[in-house]
C-alpha cells in the first residue's frame, strides 16, 4: 500500500522522528547517470527557509544504498536513505492523547490501534515528501527531455503570495494556496484505458501529498460552467496540436500532444499558534490546545517541487509502459 | 490496466458497437444475495430519457455469467455481460479520418496504432460506465449499511439545471455540471498510508469516468483561500466527530468518522450539433465537421449514479483491507 | 486473485456447469491477427477423445466478445467466452455433502462458506483450462517466432503411455504422468530479478493447472545428487550457448539463450470408478463413495497443450517487460 | 519486480558488495512485538560456519530503520538494513569479462546492458537471502502459532549429508541437496482460486531462492507413477483430516487442514575450485577459469531457514487475505 506504479515502482518508508526515511525505486532502467549531488537542486527547492516555512532544517542529503554503481543506475532496486538528525520529539509527546485538529493524529491512532509512531506525525509527516522529491529527481532523468514545472500561483486567494503569507504569520495563523504544474514535450498516446488514465495516475499521486484537497486538469472546475462549443479544443494539425487547451493535454485519458496542465488546491497548514480546541482522549472532554513545534505558515510554498516529482513519477511509468508495446 | 482494486478488483471489457460490454468482479466475498433484477434500479437511473440525454435506449439488462449460484455470490469471479443491440455503426464510419474535437478519436488512433474499434468511441465510449454502475450495485451491497448518494448540484454554472440544459439544447450545444457525492456511516481509519489514501483511490476511479475534469474533497479549492484557524475541524468526541467538515471526512488520507463529501467537475458533452472544425487525417487539412448520432446535451445528468458506483467500489476495497488487519 | 501477469494480464471466470467460462486478456498489444478459427488447433488438442479421456465433448468454440476488430486485436481488453452446453448437473448433486477424495469439494465448501457452485467442481473444474489454452493461443502469436512444445513423456512411470492408461482403465482406476515442455528462440536476459524469475513465473502458472504436484527446470531434482563440476554448463560463445543445459535455459532467474526445458508431475485423476471412502458432511461418518459422471483415466494426456499455453503466457509478459526497458 | 505479496508485501534491495542490503515489509499489521534481537536465531541458522559453508562471516545484524516503535510494529512499512562490511571486491574484479559457468554473470551483463554491479554477483548474490530470512522472522510472528520447519534431507543423493559434503570438498567440488519443509496448524481454506493457489505462491517464492531447480508438493513427482486409488487421500473427519497425505496439505490449491509438506531441489554450488572453461567476453574465446573467493561446498546446508522464511511469508499473506473475507 506504500508503493505505486506498474513498471517504475516507488515505495516509501520511514517516520518523521525515527531512524530515517527512504524510498525504493524498482523497475528503474539501467544506465541512467546518477550521483548523490544530482539530488541537491530539487531537495534545495523543497527546503524550508523562505518566509512562511518551518525553521527546521536538516542536511537532508540522501545516501544511495543500492541500485547505483560507477555513477549509473544498475537496473536493480535503487534505495535512497535520509537519516533523521535534528529531532525534538519532546515537542510532540503529549499529542498522543490530544489529537490536533486537521492532522492525522486521531485517525492514525485508530487505524494503527495505538501502535503508530506518533512523534511529529510519524509516517504521515510531510517530511516523507522529501522521498517523493528524491524519486522525482530520478524520474525526471528517465523522462528527459520532457519538461515539468510547477509554481505556486496564489495563496489565501491572492496572487500577492508574500503578502498573504505575511498576514497569516502575523496572526499565528496559516494560509492555503494553489499550485499549477505544466509538462511539455510528452508524446501523443501515453496513458492506459479505463482505470489508468493519465488524470487517474496523477491525481492518485497528487492526493498522496499531504494537505491536498483538490485536483483539476485543463479548464477544470470552470468546465462545469462552459458550453461544449467553447470547451472543445479544435485539432489543427497531425501532431494533435489544438487551438485551445481546455483539455489540459489529455483526451480520453491519454496524452494528446499538447502541454499537460493541471492545478492542485493546498489547504492551510493545520499546525497554527492560535489556540484551538480538540477532544482529549485522556480527559474525555473538549480541551483548549496550543500546538508547539516548528511549522510552516504556508505549506503550499514547498509543494511545487513535490508536485513536479509526482508528475515525473507518473510520466516515467507511462513512458516505460508505452515502450513495452 | 483495465482493472483496479487490491482485494475487491473490478475489470472492464468491451466496445460500444461490438458484441457487448462487461465487467468482472474478482475478490467479491461469497454469500451476498444477488439476482439480475437487483441491477434494475441503478441501471435505470443511468438510463437516458430525461430531457438533455441521448435518445439511444438499450435494454441494458446484464447477464450474470459466473460467480453467482442459487441467488448468492459464490466468491468466484463475478462476470456481468451486457449485449450490444441497438447499434447504428453508420453514424460513426467516417470519424476514423475526422477526429472529433474533445473526443478520444485522435489519441486512440495513435495509441492503438490504427487498430482500435473506433465505432462510437469503441472502448472509450461512455457506454462503458454501464459496467461501472453494475459493479457499484454489488459494491453497495458489500459495504451495507454505508449510504452513498450523489446528485447533480449545478449545470452550466446554474443551480437551475433544467433551464441551463434546455438553453444549451436549443442551440444544439451542450453544457457541463458539478456532481456532489456524500457517503455516511463509514468507520474511522479506512484507507492506506502513502499512495493509497481514500482521496487517491476515489480520485483514481473518478477520473476513469469520461468527461471528468476535476475532483475536490471537503472544502476543496476553496481551502486554498482559507486560513488554518477557520479550516481546521475541531474534534468534539471520541467517535472523531468534528464541529465542521472542511476535511470532507478524510484526515491524513484516512476516513475520520465524519461524512465523506466530495465533488467532481463534468465537462460539457463533446458531441454537439453545432458545426466545428477539426484536422482531417484524410485530407491533411482543417475541415468543417458536423457530429451526427445520438448524444447527451448534458452528460452530467447521468453521472451521479456512476459516481456513487465508483465510490462504493473504492469503499468496498477499503472495507476488505480493513478486515484483513 | 483470478488474474496474473504484469503487462500481459490474464483473468479467468466461470464455473463448469454455470452459464459459461471465459478469459480476459488485458494489455495485449494492438495489431495481432486474430479470428475465432485461430483457436481451433490448440482447443482441438485439449479435447477429450483419445483413449483415457472423458467422453464429455463440448463444441468449445469461443466467442470473441471484445478487443478484436476487423481481424486484429485492438489493444483493448480481449474477452473470450465459452458457453456451457452439455451439462448434466444431476451427476454431482449429492457431492455437496460427500466430498470426493483428492478433489477441491471439501476445501471449496469451507473457503466459500458453502456458497460455492459445487456442480462439477464449479470454478475449480479442469474445464477452466480451456480458457488457459485460449489465452495461450494469443500469447503464442505475441511471442512468435518463439516455439513452445510440450509432450507427455511418461504415464504411471512407464514410457509406454497407452499401455499404462489402458491398464488403469481396465480397473476403473486412473494414472499420473510427466509432461515436458521446451521453448526455443528466447532472447538472453528475459526475466526479472528477485521474486519474478522465469522459474517463479512459470511455476506460479503451472501450479494453476489442476492436478500438478511438481515442477522442475533443467536437471531438476537430479541436480540434488550432482556435483558442481558436472552440473555447471560451460558457456561456449557470445550468444550464451552452453555445452550442456543442466540449467534448463535459465541462469540467475533470467533466460540464458539456451532452450528452456522443464517438466511437471501430474497426479492421477482423482475421480475413479473404484469404490472409495470419505467423510460425509450429512451423516458425520465415513461412508463408501462411488464417483459417477464422465472422467479422464489419465488427465495428463490433456495437459501438454495447457502447459504450452501457460508457458507462452509467461513468456509474453516477459517479452513486453523486456521491450519496456 | 523486486516485491511480492498482495497484502503482506516484501521488497528487497541491495547488492553483495555495495553499501548494504535490505528489505521492506509493507502491509504488516501493527502491534507485533519486535526487537532487533528477535532476528538472531534465524539469522544465526543461515550463517556460514558448518563444514561445507563459506568462511565469509558478517555480523549481519539488521538495523530497524522504520515501522517499529516502542518494541512493536507500527503498521507502517518496516525496513530492515544490513550494512556490508567484510567486502573483498578484488576477488571478483575480472569476472566481468569472464562469466562464471552456472552463475548469473553472463545474463546479468546482458539484461542490465553492462551497468549491473557485478561484484560478488551484485543483486543476484545469495547474500540477499539474508533479507528473506529477516522477513521470515516477522512473517513467523504474524502466523503464530503455525509451525514451519525445514531441514536438509539429503545431499549428493545421500542421506549421510556430512559424508557427501566432505567428499565434495576434498575434490574442490560442490554438491546439491534436497530440503523438505513442513508447516502445521494451518486452517482449512487458505489460498486463492486460479493463479494464486498455495502451491503457486510458495513455488513462486521458492524459485526466488538462488540455486533451486525443482519444487514438489506431497507425493510430488512420485505421483506421476501412482494410481488414483492409492493417491487419493480419504477424508476421515470434519476437520478435513485425511488418512494419507499425498496431497501435501493442499487440495484444489487451498490448504486442506493437513500438514503442508513440500520439497525443493538445490543444485550444487556453482563456484568450485576445480578448473572450468568458459567464454571470455574479452578474448572472444573459450578460456580456462579458476573461481577464487569464498564459497560454500554445499549451499543446500544454508537453505532450510530460507525455505522456512519464504513459506512463512506466503502463509502470512494468505492469512491476511483470509481475514479480509
Amino acid at each position: 500500500m506504500n508503493s505505486t506504479g506498474r513498471i517504475f515502482r516507488v515505495g516509501l518508508f520511514g517516520e518523521s522522528h525515527g531512524q530515517g526515511i527512504g524510498v525504493t525505486l524498482d523497475g528503474c532502467p539501467p544506465g541512467i547517470p546518477l550521483t548523490e549531488s544530482d539530488f541537491n537542486p530539487d531537495l534545495g527547492r523543497r527546503k524550508p527557509g523562505r518566509v512562511g516555512t518551518t525553521p527546521r532544517v536538516e542536511d537532508d542529503l540522501p545516501e544511495i544504498i543500492s541500485g547505483q554503481f560507477n555513477g549509473f543506475t544498475t537496473g536493480a532496486p535503487l534505495t535512497l536513505l535520509f537519516r533523521n538528525k535534528n529531532v525534538r520529539s519532546g515537542d510532540y509527546a503529549d499529542l498522543r492523547e490530544t489529537p490536533r485538529p486537521g492532522h492525522s493524529d486521531f485517525v492514525a491512532y485508530k487505524r494503527f490501534k495505538g501502535f503508530n509512531d506518533f512523534r511529529g506525525g510519524g509516517h504521515f509527516s510531510g517530511r516523507l515528501t522529501l522521498c517523493l522529491v528524491a524519486a522525482g529527481v530520478v524520474a525526471k532523468k528517465l523522462i528527459d527531455p520532457i519538461s515539468v514545472n510547477a509554481e505556486l500561483v496564489s495563496a489565501g486567494g491572492e496572487k500577492e503570495i508574500d503578502k498573504a503569507v505575511a498576514s497569516a504569520m502575523e496572526n499565528g495563523d496559516s494560509v492555503g494556496g494553489i499550485v499549477e504544474c505544466r509538462a511539455g514535450g510528452i508524446p501523443v498516446g501515453w496513458g492506459e484505458p479505463f482505470f489508468d488514465s493519465v488524470e487517474s495516475a496523477i491525481a492518485h499521486l497528487a492526493f498522496s501529498i499531504p494537505a491536498i484537497k483538490g485536483v483539476e486538469f485543463g479548464s477544470g472546475f470552470a468546465a462545469a460552467s462552459m458550453k461544449g462549443s467553447s470547451h472543445n479544443d479544435p485539432i489543427i494539425d497531425d501532431t494533435g496540436a489544438t487551438a485551445t487547451n481546455n483539455a489540459g493535454g489529455i483526451s480520453g485519458g491519454l496524452t494528446n500532444g499538447n502541454e499537460l496542465v493541471f492545478r492542485i488546491a493546498v489547504k492551510p497548514t493545520s499546525s497554527i499558534s492560535i489556540q484551538q480546541s480538540t477532544y482529549s482522549i485522556k480527559t474525555g472532554k473538549v480541551e483548549k490546545l496550543e500546538v508547539r513545534g516548528r511549522h510552516d505558515a504556508c505549506i503550499a510554498l514547498r509543494v511545487p517541487v513535490v508536485l513536479e516529482a509526482i508528475t515525473a513519477i507518473a510520466l516515467a511509468d507511462f513512458k516505460l509502459l508505452a515502450q513495452s508495446r
